[in-house]
């Protein structure tokens, strides 16, 4: 019905690239008789697999007993599922509802892959069919039971399945650039690089060129060659979000950070506190929405908002230093904008953000940026331009820091 | 490769299920001969069949061609579409690529679709093929050249095409309980209901229940249903996220919101900020991470922390009341807890949270709630109940609000 958006096709593919493994198809099918058709039509296509959702309780749920019945493994009760699930209840303080029980039957012969984040139980299921074996993977729907099992439980025996040759990936990230304007400047580089694979991927203001080689030194070779090139504007995510970068960088710096949002609303916050360990070294944040609380959250003179407005470079400088007094942090970011629909002005129209980096000892710095585009795309990708401006201070925090008598002073 | 997520699946079922054209299949395949395999394969299945991507001028592309082969109807050049692509090059001052030429050839006999915002073409073709009518329509891959073509070519050909009865649609929701707890409320009386169908979908700590008919007073007996069964705690979502909902029964009743979320992190503040009107009636809101904000940010009394911890609800209950009084909203609401995965003490182990609402004049409200599960999925799970329990403090606002003359008190 187009509800939910497959996320799954995306997720698997990346996780199996690395191995060796490529995707030959994908299909979607309503519940019911055609998870049947399917399944059959891919056995003589297929080596491997793998069947997401309808492992649920209710009656729409019929992945487990379509595949039992096509690959003509009876389905068993297995109690240590069954433990599993009454223990994932009783822990929530709940009874076990006996829709439930479904669940802990399997196709015989099944490995069971448990699922911390749920109660169905992913399966791994090899079968000898049309005179060679098969592999079926049955991964739960929902993407946060998923994920976890597929990276825990699925690809370290995938890996071990394929037997594909070792393979070395790196994956580096530029903030701010367009793809087109990154490939320009690495194609001919990379075009000439011997024994690698690469490609560019480009999302929410971030771009990533994703490169695989089986000799690890062409890692080392284009690390070097993408550092020239772009200095600290490039870094090595390798595929993780810029948010767990910027918390495991200011962990081992002990450099304690702090946000004020206006029209990123909290999700620089959310993104920072998404990262296990932020605790450590995110303070706090404010998000102040209304004038009023611009003022009273954060000290901003009324003056300042009525001369400039409050979307201005001085407004966002002061918010910065704001959230830096308040907080007692060493780094803050603030941002204020007009992320539309409506709104704006002359001068500033919709889109129009300011970006400000405030740090201890240094002058407060202020990018205006404009972007236009519709409004959650807006505050994703200002709040990447944030965060990567963290990430920038945080790599140079003791450079910066090279004269420390210097007084705070803002940009204004 | 997964570097794409696939949103046309969602885009075109969206677009066809009110004309009552459901989509038996999706699949998708890599470049190159599979597609011919997949379209084959599609024929005996489908009456309509529509191709996305594969339009483009480079070599890769080779869905016209093989559409072309599969129904047996010769490219033809079309002078028109050529022109069409030529102009789309000149207004933008560019020369036209040689490349670009293989897009103005188009299967004898079809219809093309205009393309303002690139170079591809639609294609629409009725074609006879194993003894009965298929149609064809094939459509260009970037979102923003399918979406507009969809709406303003495509949907109203197939609704002439279609002559579908109308179907009426309605989703409700109820967050805090599981899938299978609401199944067996609902599920006798929908399979008596006559001449529905329904299903359950669950994310992020809400069930949907989805309901479509032919007879609109189906839907009307239903929420009837519905709502002597779970009164407050089931709402008309039509698949519109739970924030959208509370921003615009906010703004339709004048009531002004704020937030103090520690383990939540933002995500709150963020949610309420994605939706356009936010600003209207979302006052500001708090990230104390530390405990030391808590009290700066909030007046939290340092002797409350000392002797409940700030996992409490006494915590909780003044974080609420202080957003309440600095930002001089209406209703507010508080979040602490320990998201994990580490953190958490004896009494109150990762995943415990404490919720706080506090409204004016009314006693502030507390839930306690124990949600062991990844890190992420916490914080959106928290979020979800914290966001609900606006969402019907504000349905209920003015019959809370009958005896106004009560000072505010705190649950601890």
């Amino acid at each position: 019905l187009g509800k939910t958006l497959n996320t799954h096709l995306s997720t698997l593919a990346h996780a199996l690239f690395p191995l060796g493994l490529r995707i030959q198809r994908q299909t979607t099918v309503p519940d019911g008789l055609s998870i049947g058709d399917a399944l059959r039509e891919a056995i003589p296509r297929a080596d491997v697999i793998m069947v997401t959702g309808g492992l649920g309780p209710t009656s729409d749920d019929v992945t487990r007993e379509t595949v039992s019945e096509v690959i003509q493994a009876p389905l068993v009760f297995n109690p240590s599922v069954w433990q599993a699930i009454v223990s994932f209840f009783s822990q929530r303080n709940r009874p076990v509802p006996e829709n439930n029980r479904k669940q802990a039957f399997v196709p015989q012969g099944a490995e069971v892959l448990p699922n911390r984040n749920g109660t169905a139980p992913g399966l791994w299921i090899r079968s000898f069919l049309e005179g060679k074996e098969r592999l079926f993977v049955l991964l739960p729907g929902p993407p946060a039971e998923l994920q976890p099992m597929l990276c825990d439980e699925v690809i370290p025996r995938l890996k071990e399945w394929a037997k594909s040759p070792v393979l070395h990936e790196a994956t580096w990230s530029v903030v701010g650039m367009g793809e087109s304007a990154v490939a320009q400047q690495v194609e001919s580089f990379l075009q000439e690089l011997w024994d690698c694979e690469y490609g560019y991927c480009a999302r929410n203001g971030q771009v990533d060129i994703r490169f695989i080689s089986r000799c690890e030194k062409r890692i080392e070779e284009a690390e070097k060659f993408f550092k020239e090139k772009f200095g600290i504007r490039i870094f090595r995510s390798d595929g993780k979000p810029l948010e767990s970068l910027v918390i495991a960088e200011a962990n081992a710096k002990r450099i304690f950070i702090a946000t004020a949002e206006s029209c990123t609303g909290g999700l620089i916050a959310h993104r920072l506190t998404n990262v296990d360990g932020a605790s450590r070294v995110f303070r706090g944040g404010w998000v102040p929405y209304s004038d009023v609380l611009k003022e009273r959250m954060l000290g901003v003179d009324r003056s300042l908002i009525e001369e400039h407005s409050s979307v201005s470079a001085a407004v966002a400088a002061a918010m910065a230093e704001g959230a830096l007094r308040f907080s007692q942090a060493d780094l803050s970011v603030a941002t204020t904008g007009y992320a539309g629909p409506s709104g704006g002005d002359q001068h500033n129209p919709v889109g129009t953000v300011f970006i400000a980096w405030s740090q201890k000892g240094m002058q407060t710095d202020c990018e205006r940026l404009f972007l236009p585009m519709e409004r959650e795309s807006f505050k994703q990708r200002v709040a990447q331009i944030a965060i990567d401006g963290l990430r920038m201070r945080i790599e140079n925090f003791y450079s910066f820091l090279s004269s420390p008598g210097l007084t705070t002073k803002s940009s204004k």
